[in-house]
C-alpha cells in the first residue's frame, strides 16, 4: 500500500457562462486561498472557464481565445500548487471539452474528455471532437489519472486504463445538472467505480443556475476502499480542503426529496434574474398554489424587498382568492398590489362583438383574461424594471392548461418542471416550520377562475391520476400501451397524450425555467410542432 | 464504356412527420405509377417513411415498429420493380438513419448512413449510431452504389469506395434544407462528383414545410461526364422518370432569387397551417411593408378566402396606414376587418397609473399597443379557428426591435428569416406583373406608430448598413473586429451586435418560421440567453 499524503482542495464554483473575467478570478480567488491552507492541489469544474454549456459561442473565435487567455491567467496564478480546471482547447483547428492540470504555474498536461454525451440535455457532438489519450501525471509521489465528466459514466471509459497504467487517485471534473435522486446515483457510481478499481476518487461538480440547468455541486471525495470521506453541500459554492489519508466523514445525509427540489429552484431562480441583471420580480397572485409557491421560492432567491406580488381580480374571481393570495403576501412580507381587469376585459369584448358573430363564449374569453393579466405584469417589467416570473406547473406545461401569453408570459417559469402534485408536497413541507402558504390555498381545490364554478377538474382528471401518466410518458417515454399496463385507464391516459402532444406549439414559446426532473420541456425536449404521430 | 439501360423514377415527395399513412400510400402511388411507365427504379428521399427530421420521436419505440411496418407495405407494393427509400433501422438497439434497396417486393440490402451532420439544424448524432460498410448492389445488369445525404458531401465518403469497387450509377437520398443559393452548392457538387468518378449521380431531395424547414426538392441526375440529365422543380412534388442513357436537357435555370425565396415562404407557410389542421389564417396589417408581404405570401400559400386582415389603429396610426393596409388587402381579394385599441389602451393606463408612479411614457406603452393587437388576433385565433401569422422580419428578430406577446404574437412567423432589404426585394419582385403591394407602402419610411412621428430609423441604423451587419454576425458568424474590417463603422456594428445579444430573451419565445438562410433563428442557433460573453 501507498500513502496519499495529499491535501486536495475541492473549487465547487459557480461560473457564468461567458464571463471570463469572473470565472477566472473565482479560480483564482480559491487557489490563493488553497495555497494558504497548504493544499497541494485544487480541483475545479469541467469547462468553468467558460461556464456551461456555452453552447454556440463555442463557434465564435474570439471566445475560445478568450478562455485562453483566461486559462493562461489562472496559470500564472498557480504558482507553488497544483490546479486542475476544465476549460475549451482548440489544436489543429477542432475543439476539445479539456481539462488542464497546472504545476507551479505551468501547464503540465492538457486532458481531452473522451465521451462526449450527445443525448438529453447534452449537444456535445456539435461543438467538441472526442480525445483518444488517457493522462496520468505524477504529482508529489501520486500517480493521478485525469477525465472529464461522462467518462466516468461509461463502463470502459479512460480512467479503467488509467487505473491499469498505476493510477492512485482520480479526478472527475464535472458539470452535471440537477435532478431529483441524481446526487444519488452518482455516489453510488463513485463508491463502486472506487471500491471495483482500489483508487481514490475525486469528483468535483459546478453549482450555480445557467437558464433552464441548475448544477447542484455535491462535490465528493471516495476513499480507496468506498467510503466517502469528503462531501461538498449542494447549491452553494463551497471550498472544501480534504487530507486524503487523514480526513472521514460518518453519516453523511444529502438533502431530502421536497427540500432537494426547492433549493434547486431557489438557486435557478436566483441565478437567472442575477446573471440577465435584474434585481426584482414580480409575480401575479391568483389566490392559487402556484402562484403562492413561487412567490416563497423568489422571495428565498431575492429577499422580500425585491418581490412585488400582483393580484388581478375578475369578475369570476372570489373573494376567498382575494383573501388568500393577500395573505400569501402577508406571510412572505411582500408588497401586495391590485389591478382589476374587469373594466379592459369587457372593452375588449366590446371591441370583438361584431367579428364573433353572435359566437357563445368558449375558451377565447378564458385565455383573453389570462392575457390581460400578461399585459399588466408585462408593462410593469418595462416600466420597472421588474423581471416576471410565471407561476405554471409542470402539469399544466405537459397538457396545455395554460394560456400562451398569458399567464404562461414571462421571462423564467419558476415551476414549469415540478408536477403539480410536487407543488403539494413542496407547499406542505415549506409549512413545516411555520405557515408559509396558506392553508386554506392548500386545501381548496385548483381553479382557474376564468369562468363560474371552475375548477382544473373539470377538463383534467385528478393530479394524482395526470401527474403519474405524465411523468411515465413525458420522463419515461412510455408508450399509451406500457402506461396502460402500468394499471391506469385507457381512456384517461389516450386522452392525457393526446393532450400532451398537441401542446406542443405552446410550449415552443414558454419562457425557459429550472430543471428539476430527468427530462424537463427544454432541450431535453425535441418535439416536432408538426407532427401527425400518434401513439 | 457500359450502357445504362435504364428508366429511373425520381419521386421528390412531400411526406409529414410521423404519419406512417399518409408517407407510405405516397410512396405506393408514385410505386405504381412507375410500374405503370416501365420504370426499372423509383428513388425516395432520406427517412421519407417517418418524415424529417422526426426529432425526438425516434426514441419512441412505437415509433420505430410503425416506420418498420410502413417499410414492409411498400416493399410488399414493389413487385416487379426497384425501389430505393429512406428508414429508420433499428439493428441490435442500436438506430441507423437507413435507406432500404427493394427489388421485386423484397428489402435486398439495407443501406446505414456513414456520415451524421450533427451542426447546423441537424441533430443526427443525438439518435443515429454510424453505419460503417458501403453497398452496392447489382440490379439489371447495373453496379450501383448506395448512400444517404451527407455521404455526398464529405471527400472521402462511402461513394469513393463503391466507385473503387466498380459501382456505375450512385443513388443519393436527401432531406436537404432550403437556404438561399444552396440548390447551386448542390448542383456544383453533384456535377464535381459526377466528373471526377465518372458515373452516374441520381439525387433525390424531400419538398415540402416541417416546422422551421423548407425541403425546396430540386432533384437532379447528372451522368458520368457531369451533364444534368435531369431535374425537378423546386418546391413541388414530383415523379419525373429518366432514361439514364437517352435523356438530356439543356439551358435547365433554377428559379432566381427573389422568386426562389418567395416560393420558400409559400410552401412553408401553406405546409405549416395545413399539415397542422388548420384551413384559414389571420394577419395583422399595420399598413407597412413586412404586413403587406406577409399577407401576400399567405394568399398564395392558402387562397384568398382562407385569409383574414385586420387592421387595428391607435391614436398615433396615420390616415395614410389606413389606406394603404385596405388597399393592400383590396389588392389581393382579401377580407378586411378593423378593430381600434384605443380604448382598451386608455383603460389599461388608467389601471397602470397608481403602480407608474408619475413615470414618463416610454417603450412600456409602445409594448402595450402592441400586446393589445396581439390579444385581439389572439382572440379571433381561439374564436374562430384562424391560425395568427405574424409579420417580424429578421432584422428585427435580430435586433429586438419587436414586442414579445405583441406583434411576435402567432402560430408561424412568415418572415422572420427574411431581412428587411429582402422584404422590399420581394415586394419588387412581387409588384413587377401587377401591383400586389401598394407603391405608397414600398415608398414610405417604415415605422411602427407607436408614438407620434416615429420611424424605425429612430433606434436602428438604415436597413441597408444594419442587414449586412446582421447578416455578417448572426449567418456567418462574423466577431465584431471582422465586421468592421468590412467597412463599417464600429460604434453601429458594436451597438447593433449588442443589441443582438440581449435580445436572445424575446427570440426563445418567438413562434417557428420558414429557414431561407444559410442560419436562422432556430434549430442552428443556439445561444444561451445568460450569457456575459461581449464581442
Amino acid at each position: 500500500m501507498y500513502n496519499l499524503l495529499m491535501k486536495i482542495g475541492l473549487g465547487q464554483i459557480n461560473p457564468t457562462v461567458g464571463d471570463f473575467n469572473l470565472n477566472s478570478a473565482k479560480i483564482i480567488d480559491l487557489i490563493e486561498e488553497a495555497r494558504h491552507e497548504k493544499a497541494d492541489l485544487v480541483v475545479f469544474p469541467e469547462l468553468c472557464l467558460t461556464g456551461y454549456p456555452p453552447e454556440d459561442l463555442l463557434l465564435k473565435p474570439k471566445f475560445i481565445a478568450d478562455n485562453r487567455l483566461a486559462l493562461e491567467k489562472v496559470a500564472k496564478a498557480a504558482g507553488g500548487i497544483a490546479v486542475y480546471v476544465g476549460f475549451v482547447h482548440q489544436e489543429k483547428g477542432v475543439l476539445y471539452n479539456a481539462a488542464a492540470f497546472i504545476e507551479d504555474g505551468k501547464v503540465k498536461e492538457i486532458y481531452h474528455k473522451m465521451n462526449l454525451p450527445n443525448y438529453g440535455v447534452f449537444d456535445e457532438k456539435r461543438y467538441f471532437l472526442e480525445g483518444n489519450k488517457c493522462s496520468i501525471i505524477s504529482y508529489k509521489g501520486l500517480k493521478i489519472g485525469l477525465g472529464v465528466c461522462e467518462d466516468i459514466w461509461v463502463e470502459k471509459g479512460p480512467y479503467e486504463e488509467e487505473i491499469k497504467k498505476g493510477a492512485q487517485l482520480i479526478l472527475n471534473i464535472n458539470a452535471s445538472p440537477y435532478h431529483v435522486g441524481k446526487i444519488k446515483e452518482r455516489e453510488e457510481l463513485l463508491k463502486r467505480r472506487a471500491k471495483k478499481y482500489k483508487a481514490t476518487f475525486v469528483y468535483v461538480n459546478m453549482v450555480g443556475g445557467q437558464d433552464e440547468l441548475v448544477f447542484d455541486g455535491g462535490s465528493m471525495v471516495f476513499d480507496r476502499r468506498g467510503n466517502l470521506i469528503a462531501a461538498c453541500d449542494q447549491f452553494r459554492e463551497e471550498l472544501l480542503f480534504v487530507d486524503l489519508d487523514k480526513d472521514r466523514i460518518t453519516g453523511w445525509q444529502w438533502l431530502e426529496e421536497p427540500e432537494e427540489i426547492y433549493r434547486a429552484l431557489v438557486l435557478g431562480v436566483k441565478d437567472y434574474v442575477i446573471k440577465n441583471g435584474f434585481s426584482e420580480a414580480v409575480i401575479g397572485l391568483s389566490g392559487g398554489i402556484d402562484s403562492a409557491l413561487t412567490l416563497a421560492i423568489a422571495v428565498e432567491a431575492l429577499g422580500k424587498d425585491r418581490v412585488h406580488a400582483v393580484f388581478m381580480p375578475s369578475e369570476y374571481t372570489s373573494e376567498q382568492s382575494y383573501r388568500d393570495a393577500k395573505k400569501a403576501a402577508e406571510n412572505l412580507g411582500v408588497e401586495f398590489a391590485e389591478i382589476p381587469i374587469k373594466a379592459v376585459f369587457s372593452h375588449y369584448l366590446e371591441a370583438l362583438n361584431p367579428n364573433f358573430k353572435g359566437k357563445p363564449a368558449d375558451i377565447t374569453e378564458e385565455n383573453l383574461q389570462a392575457r390581460i393579466r400578461g399585459n399588466y405584469l408585462m408593462a410593469l417589467s418595462n416600466k420597472l424594471n421588474w423581471l416576471v416570473l410565471t407561476t405554471g406547473n409542470k402539469s399544466e406545461m405537459s397538457t396545455g392548461y395554460c394560456t400562451l401569453y398569458g399567464d404562461m408570459a414571462g421571462g423564467f417559469a419558476v415551476i414549469k418542471d415540478v408536477p403539480k402534485t410536487t407543488v403539494y408536497r413542496l407547499a406542505d413541507w415549506l409549512n413545516k416550520k411555520q405557515t408559509v402558504i396558506p392553508e386554506a390555498i392548500i386545501k381548496r381545490a385548483p381553479t382557474a377562475e376564468l369562468k363560474p364554478n371552475q375548477t382544473d377538474q373539470d377538463v383534467l382528471p385528478p393530479y394524482e391520476i395526470l401527474d403519474p401518466i405524465m411523468q411515465a410518458y413525458v420522463e419515461d417515454n412510455k408508450s399509451v400501451k406500457e402506461i396502460v399496463a402500468l394499471g391506469f385507464d385507457a381512456k384517461i391516459v389516450e386522452k392525457i397524450v393526446a393532450m400532451i402532444d398537441r401542446s406542443e406549439y405552446k410550449r415552443r414559446q414558454a419562457p425557459p425555467g429550472p430543471r428539476i426532473t430527468p427530462r424537463a420541456f427544454g432541450k431535453d425536449w425535441r418535439v416536432p410542432i408538426t407532427n401527425h404521430f400518434k401513439e
